[in-house]
């Protein structure tokens, strides 16, 4: 057995021994992927595990995460921080190796994957950033900026949707520095792929715009890294198709959907490391494969070397982009752009997303690392950053992404550009589309990635395009999702907040926008930076009732304070942009708000109840749509739903009355 | 101009009138793709506007749904229930022409659509549905169901990810009635489509398995028609590849995103009008255009005549199959099967996910018109129905669909399965992936279409998979989500009550089912049907605390309520399976069961807290999962997360002693 295929060999038994171990895990696809990651890992991609983080590594991506095994193996034989003990904590509490890999857990994993599909976007992302990255700060003989993308992903991956948008967007923006391998084993959970998928992969690729290799047998990591070598030159985004056998060496379950999601079995593998011809120890790595494995990757050092080099002359030559490179891979937002008053300054009744339009481009002339666009409604969405530039094929340097109606691929594109490094990133769509990409959006606050969405058109504000475009629960949806922050301003300085809250934080952060316009109010603080705050007190100390709302509903409550004050009735204005933001506040902060003792509470909200009950109990009311809204203009639809001033104050009197 | 192209026209001047009245809407498209509805609707379809609901009728899907004028102008000219006072109240409160087409609001219009890409998907479903009631129907010289599916789409349904997937799956399964004309007409709203959108649609098409035709010019309707005509025999379903210009004949706007989303301006329909030779008055068909649309559409009666006569024979030699014919098209559930005592009867430790899949295989006993599959994770979601067969190209009588790893078409599709008529079905995934597929839900939900949702691994209750596969504020969206039921039982009869409701209900159901073992619970009476009920009453007859849960943690409470009857405690159980139900039953009912003068309560949930609030208000307390899971057995994730009897009963005393 050759030192190639041996080590080949071990990364396959020792992925069964893991999952074995663990009791629960994916064997199958690392047994027939190992030959795949082996020629990409040792032999092609440039990384250095004693830096996982250097900036101009290749990236790779397993969008086929449920193989963590695979790629758990290769960290370990490749020297990143990840030991035998780790590889044998396999999927228990606190470990670094979790059952799919986790963005930030473990170095040298670049992405959380497991969700099929979302892989594929996010190398496109990865892709995306390395083109906009090369370039900004790349000049004569300084190509600072000079890396590629990988990914490997399954059937699975393929077919999902979102992989297709991804893969049309790349086409179109020849993004020649992505490859993505695709491990062709004809097997999925169900059965044979034919069963669901006969379609022609390749000649999809192609339809695409890219450049398509197939391979005779994935089995063989020469041809492997011969078709990887021959993507260096390529003018398109790359596939390889690699025939593979799930479960690979494994006589009784390879080639069978058996061998997918769970052990072997302590028989199973034994007969596999003897089908393999290797030792029968569990957890065993020779010598000779740690030692050709180290050989190896003494490229990727001499290569990280190189660059380290590269760049002390570049930071000579070029001090001012050099310092610029630290400020874009800072994180957070400088005190002096945060604490700018002027950012907040609006005037005049303007939509949020109007507000937010013009906040992008004060931003973007701050931030030059401000990148973003939508799902084909920037005109809508007000998520053009004037002068940006349009990327695209020809314009590495455009600021403005034009995804096409792609909301989902956006969504996980937008993760794999903030993954990069270097770059601020925003998207855009209808707030009822935030459905179409909720699950990359969960990605993002899963791995704590700061992406910025743009959601406009925020309710039944929406008007005459009906139900279909007007949300209802998604407000309560995104609310719900942990490391998310949902912020739905009421005017321009509560947007200015969203925003600035948004570049601040390290998660994630969702606007939902106005389509119609909203008045300005008076803004003594930033009391809008805590996510819920008087905007108008009651005369009393204690106030006979507290009116909460949030966006457009903020107008509406705050007419309703002046109506119940003519008939004597005294009433404290809460408005309430980010319910979540509000929640981290101290105690005393937030009863300070929201004394205890006032039960009289009245929440408004052109949405679903459900998040508001936290705050109203069992003795206050919600004035909230539980309904699909219609087609109609939005005065209309807000004056058939109680969304008026009068009946805001009348349902505000029967709880006071009734309190 | 000869009567088809005056006719043509006509479309194209009444649906920009029709916009320009509402003030709103969409004018470009309708005007562009007049010639091919023209084509479609008065040449190649068989329907009868007389009947819009025959069985047997084409069925048409307007992807593009903001091109709603272009269907609604043609339903006017073919007689469909819809007169053009209707047309003149496009998009206004309480109107027959809402600003997206909704089905059941307007005759003739099959299915609602405006969200990108789910026509696509829907188109599939209808397809799909033909087959499985042919193969069960027809026979030898009663070919009793027998009807293609057509749909409209433009570049935004090309674009996005659901189309791929659901054509993909066409192309697997030979759906060869079925044909899709693509209105290429080469703009997006942020302009060309070549800034996002280059990749050639007709190999992709190619490479799903489809017969492409690629017409010249789409503005010429004999060589649409021609084409449609071609697809009679085609052994692969077909796209229609048609160039258009977006706002076909307005000389200031055609070929331009300008004429995509809102009004041409009432200087620019006069334009129009002129430029197409076609008279200036408003809203104004000729008689002539009248005469030659109800000529053409006499087709669609005598064949809608030959086949109620065919019917009529058919039930006579087949009474039996005409006998089921009927009770396969009867909504809800026949009585003795709703009220089968033994359909709610399971014995010991069981997962509800398990308890599910016997009960699917207990109704399709039952109910030989349930059919249904999952997103290739039948297995694990216990889908399969035993003996059912697999439906496949060769095999439509097949009751398993494998819909490949496609949750959001495979919501989609089972859209239009359900909208097709005749058969009732189901479609599984991961719970978490119902994200995927949520805004299919929606468009269920919006459509009030019973399709039953199978979401197993429910929880953190999954374990070693990890945070990307365990669900938290999935339970909090769906719940959150209008006319959709969120069904999420604590062991075997709770999941037979779940089914039992879905199946009775004319709304989706989504059933949310656990991995793991739960226990069987004594149930006196079927007061789960009600959503929410007592099931073990405290000795007292106010209770000191209610303890509230729904699903795996049922068991938690039940066992909470003991230790706490120990420490002198005395706790009512309230098993909530379905929170959207309760709150349908009688104030009386919810009062009995939450005595709103109780105010020490306690909810458990392993999700997102957000959906109790409503039930325990400002005193009571919600122990749930408001962050992320992680990867480790499932005992170690309850245990950590507070989730153990001890931990419940000491917050539950808390809550007592502070009330």
């Amino acid at each position: 057995m050759t030192i190639e295929n041996k080590t080949i060999n071990t990364v396959r038994v020792l992925a069964a021994d893991v999952v074995q171990k663990a009791k629960s895990g994916h064997p199958g696809a690392p047994m027939g992927m190992a030959p795949l990651a082996y020629a990409l890992f040792l032999h092609q991609m440039k990384h250095n595990s004693e830096d996982p983080t250097w900036s101009n590594r290749d990236r790779f991506v397993l969008s086929s995460g449920h193989a963590s095994a695979l790629l758990y193996t290769m960290l370990h034989l490749t020297g990143y921080k990840l030991s035998m003990d780790d590889l044998k904590q396999f999927r228990q509490w606190g470990s670094r190796t979790p059952g799919h890999p986790e963005f930030s857990r473990t170095a040298g994993v670049e992405v959380t994957t497991g969700p099929l599909g979302q892989g594929i976007a996010n190398a496109v992302g990865f892709a995306i950033a390395e083109t906009m990255m090369a370039a900004h700060f790349n000049r004569p003989d300084f190509p600072v900026v000079d890396h590629r993308t990988y990914a490997i992903c399954g059937d699975g991956c393929m077919m999902e949707g979102i992989s297709s948008e991804a893969a049309s967007l790349a086409g179109t923006l020849a993004l020649n520095k992505l490859t993505v391998i695709y491990d062709d084993n004809e097997i999925s959970i169900e059965g044979n792929t034919d069963i669901a998928f006969k379609e022609d992969v390749g000649k999809r690729f192609e339809a695409y715009g890219w450049n398509v290799v197939r391979l005779a047998d994935g089995n063989d990591w020469e041809a492997v890294y011969g078709a990887l070598q021959s993507t260096l030159n390529s003018d398109k985004p790359n596939l390889i198709i690699a025939p593979t056998r799930i479960g690979f060496g494994c006589p009784a379950k390879e080639g069978t959907s058996s061998a997918h999601g769970e052990p072997l079995g302590e028989e199973n593998v034994l007969a596999t490391k003897r089908s393999l011809g290797m030792p029968e120890d569990k957890f065993f790595v020779a010598e000779d494969v740690y030692a050709h494995c180290h050989d190896l990757m003494q490229e990727g050092v001499k290569a990280n070397e190189a660059w380290n080099a590269l760049f002390a002359r570049y930071a000579e030559v070029y001090p001012d982009l050099a310092a610029e490179w630290k400020t874009w891979h800072k994180p957070g937002l400088p005190r002096e752009i945060a604490s700018d008053k002027r950012l907040f300054q609006f005037e005049g009744a303007m939509a949020t997303r109007a507000t937010s339009g013009e906040m992008i481009n004060r931003l973007a002339a701050l931030l030059p690392n401000l990148v973003g666009g939508s799902a084909d409604l920037a005109p809508s969405n007000k998520t053009n950053i004037k002068n940006g530039g349009d990327y695209s094929a020809s314009n590495r340097a455009g600021r403005n992404l034009h995804f096409g109606v792609r909301e989902h691929a956006m969504a996980a594109i937008c993760n794999g550009i903030a993954l990069h490094g270097g770059l601020r990133v925003f998207c855009g769509t209808f707030f009822v589309f935030s459905d179409y990409m909720k699950h990359a959006m969960r990605m993002a606050a899963i791995m704590k990635l700061p992406v910025i969405y743009v959601l406009t058109h925020d309710s039944i504000g929406v008007g005459e395009d009906g139900a279909t475009h007007q949300p209802v629960e998604q407000l309560a949806g995104l609310r719900a999702t942990p490391g998310l922050l949902t912020y739905r301003p009421a005017d321009g300085f509560e947007t200015a907040a969203g925003w600035i809250t948004a570049l601040s934080s390290d998660e994630p952060t969702a606007l939902i926008l106005s389509r119609q316009n909203l008045p300005q109010y008076e803004h003594p603080d930033d009391r809008a930076l805590k996510g819920g705050y008087i905007l108008s007190e009651s005369n009393k100390a204690v106030p006979d009732i507290i009116l909460m709302a949030s966006g457009s509903e903020v107008e509406l409550v705050m007419a309703a304070k002046e109506l119940l004050q003519e008939k004597g009735i005294d009433a404290r204005v809460v408005s309430m942009p980010c319910i979540e933001l509000f929640l981290q506040q101290s105690n005393a902060y937030r009863e300070s708000v929201l004394p205890i003792s006032v039960r009289a509470r009245l929440a408004v909200e052109a949405a679903a109840s459900q998040p508001w009950y936290q705050f109203t109990g069992l003795d206050g009311q919600v004035i909230a749509i539980d309904h699909f809204g219609d087609s109609a203009p939005a005065a209309t639809l807000f004056k058939e739903y109680g969304f008026t001033v009068e009946h805001v104050a009348q349902v505000a009197e029967s709880v006071v009355s009734r309190i």
